[in-house]
């Protein structure tokens, strides 16, 4: 009699999105005349630029005569997008990464939780706390996490690095020595960011320990301040300690296009093994390429249009993030991130529990965020808005929540 | 320190088609003179069909204004395309498959490989030999399959079920029980297929003895006989027993677009443990959807244009089986598949192995095929074929083989 994975059945509740996505489909039907504005789920509302439509017409023309046809793509991504993003993304910042350390894929969550494969279970895993699901479930659906602590929200064999207004949301060196170090900045949930001297201290750390960092950059086209690094590999010594994951869907509003790619330079080993060859054997076998139209559009991000519509894009949110702290601020409230990112991380008022304010805002204003709490226990209390709304239902959702 | 998976170490060489795309590469190089016609690796050669590229176009320029514009699409797939495949993949061959029971994806690859990861680790897979190489390396990587034996190159812990031509390439029921029975028919490698009526001798045995069959039936567009499912939920009982793989890339050209689905009907469980809970969790934490605009080109499959051009198309990948069918009987060579699918089995001749073969064809004929070794050790001394090639190449091959 087959059985099952139940390191599945050790998983809390379902997925975050899902929940919220339940909870507000419940209280639209029960209120149909409600207008609803989502500020919850990090989704982009912007249509695709302008070179990006055109490059996919451009492609889909291609597919559409046997002479410009393209099959099977490459596992590990096409030539012509990998050395656009190795030019772009890494050498015009000094950055010594080489097209083929850059693997395609179609999108950074899939690489978060696939990534974990290539490691051995006994490996221990420290997080951020508050987290981006992904990263702890994944884990745990691998039997990497240990057992469950209903009380504290916690498993037994993670390691969390409190982020909270005491550290200014970055995270500090743990005390017990991880195996893998899964860092995200610009941060989600809370839209923090650290400097390049900062994150030199994780590289250093990470080298000396023998830890892999997992460095998720989803958001670092949000990045407005001088000194905070836009790739890890800015820091010395990442090559031997450091994998990072990348998005096209923030920067490009490529949430339901899906493109994404992971940098692991060729130094980064466990003795004589080498991990960019695990995962090239990984997207070999499990994987089998992100579509050509789909490369093709991520090549046009870079291109010269591409590059100031995007731009154009990014400040488009960047002003809803502004309206969001201004406004928070204005009416009392404690606000973090959205400097260097899309996020606004907030403290509930009156020692509300971060449920209690989603289901008061989504009540009393009709406005829909994230709870702290679903992203870990050091979430409790805060509450995540998102800069990725219209800037017109950003400004009715602040004044909505200054009206309460 | 870090670290790796080291069943990833067990992985036997490198992935069959990377193998050969070396060696035609190396002689190409060596040769750049000479005209090499691939009939090896399975991908199509045909342009996608003008429904397709048209609904390509159109969801495209959804994707250019903010009024039409899709995020993040449904983990699961769009509802628009679950419910067209429901209605025209089972609902129109009388079987009972809801839309929710149906799962979109970036292809059967990605979910043949993954499909394993619901499963406990101590479960015992069966597999056909030959075999796709995907089954039983993902298995590998997830430590499922025990030890590797060198001298039959076979693993400990796999139950193998021969295919040969003494059973006309069908496998027998197994002598000792498996969790887990991977089948594909029209069968990849061999083309072979079976009836309705012996399918449903494994339905039964897997409700018998408790094993899921995970059911690849991504070459069901290619049967042209009668008394061929075209899905195992054609069988009686195959709701409690079956999860079914399905693909685009073989009957709308696919292969470079990527789209596939997968099955599992919900009376499907161990215990209380719902598979497609598992699968419907899996595909929440670690994947993010199929591209819009695809899953719109995966819809336009079914329009009654789609529907009549991608007739036209297989029926000129059949005519290529047939013209390679006929060319290698006539040459002398013993030949099996070709009539259900688009995969012709050929034996070696003169007790050549499969890589004596295939340098052999490769050097004096310049086409390339895949050896049937590389499928597993009964496909040693065969040798695979391919429709997909053009109409003109496929003559051309089998002119220059009759020639050897």
């Amino acid at each position: 009699m087959f059985k099952v994975n139940d390191n599945y059945l050790k998983l809390q509740g379902s997925y975050l999105f899902s929940n919220i996505a339940k909870k507000v489909a419940a209280f639209s039907a029960a209120n149909p005349d409600k207008d609803i504005i989502r500020l919850g789920i990090g989704d982009v509302t912007q249509p695709l630029a302008p070179a990006i439509i055109k490059s996919l017409h451009g492609a889909v023309d291609e597919m559409a005569d046997a002479a410009t046809f393209r099959g099977y793509a490459p596992d590990l991504g096409y030539e012509f997008l990998r050395t656009t993003i190795m030019e772009n993304d890494y050498k015009a910042l000094g950055c010594d990464i080489a097209a083929d350390e850059i693997f395609v894929s179609d999108g950074a969550k899939c690489d978060s939780g696939n990534i974990q494969e290539i490691f051995a279970i006994d490996n221990k895993i420290a997080v951020c706390d508050p987290v981006y699901p992904v990263y702890v479930d994944t884990n745990v659906m691998a039997g990497r996490t240990g057992v469950f602590d209903a009380s504290s929200e916690t498993w037994s064999d993670v390691i969390y690095m409190p982020c909270t207004a005491e550290n200014n949301f970055a995270p500090e060196l743990p005390k017990e020595t991880p195996d893998i170090i899964y860092l995200c900045f610009p941060n989600n949930p809370t839209g923090a960011a650290i400097t390049k001297d900062e994150l030199q201290v994780w590289v250093d750390y990470a080298n000396k320990v023998g830890a892999v960092i997992i460095y998720d950059a989803a958001y670092e086209a949000y990045i407005t301040e001088e000194n905070i690094p836009h790739t890890i590999f800015e820091c010395e010594g990442a090559r031997t300690c450091a994998i990072e994951l990348r998005s096209f869907s923030k920067n490009a509003g490529f949430t339901g296009t899906r493109l994404g790619f992971t940098v692991i330079p060729k130094e980064l080993k466990a003795g004589d093994v080498s991990l960019h060859a695990l995962w090239a054997r990984r997207h070999g076998t499990k994987y089998n390429g992100a579509p050509y139209i789909i490369q093709r559009a991520g090549e046009s991000v870079y291109s010269p249009e591409g590059k100031v519509q995007i731009k154009e894009q990014i400040a488009y949110y960047m002003k809803n993030a502004k309206t969001i702290m201004e406004g928070l601020s204005s009416a009392g409230y404690t606000v973090s991130g959205g400097v260097n990112s899309p996020y606004i991380w907030l403290k509930t008022p009156d020692k509300m529990t971060s449920w209690e304010f989603f289901d008061y805002l989504l009540e009393t204003a009709n406005v829909v965020g994230t709870p702290g709490s679903g992203f870990g226990p050091s979430g409790e209390g805060y509450f995540r808005l998102t800069a990725f709304g219209t800037y017109e239902n950003t400004v009715a959702a602040i004044e909505r929540i200054k009206n309460l």
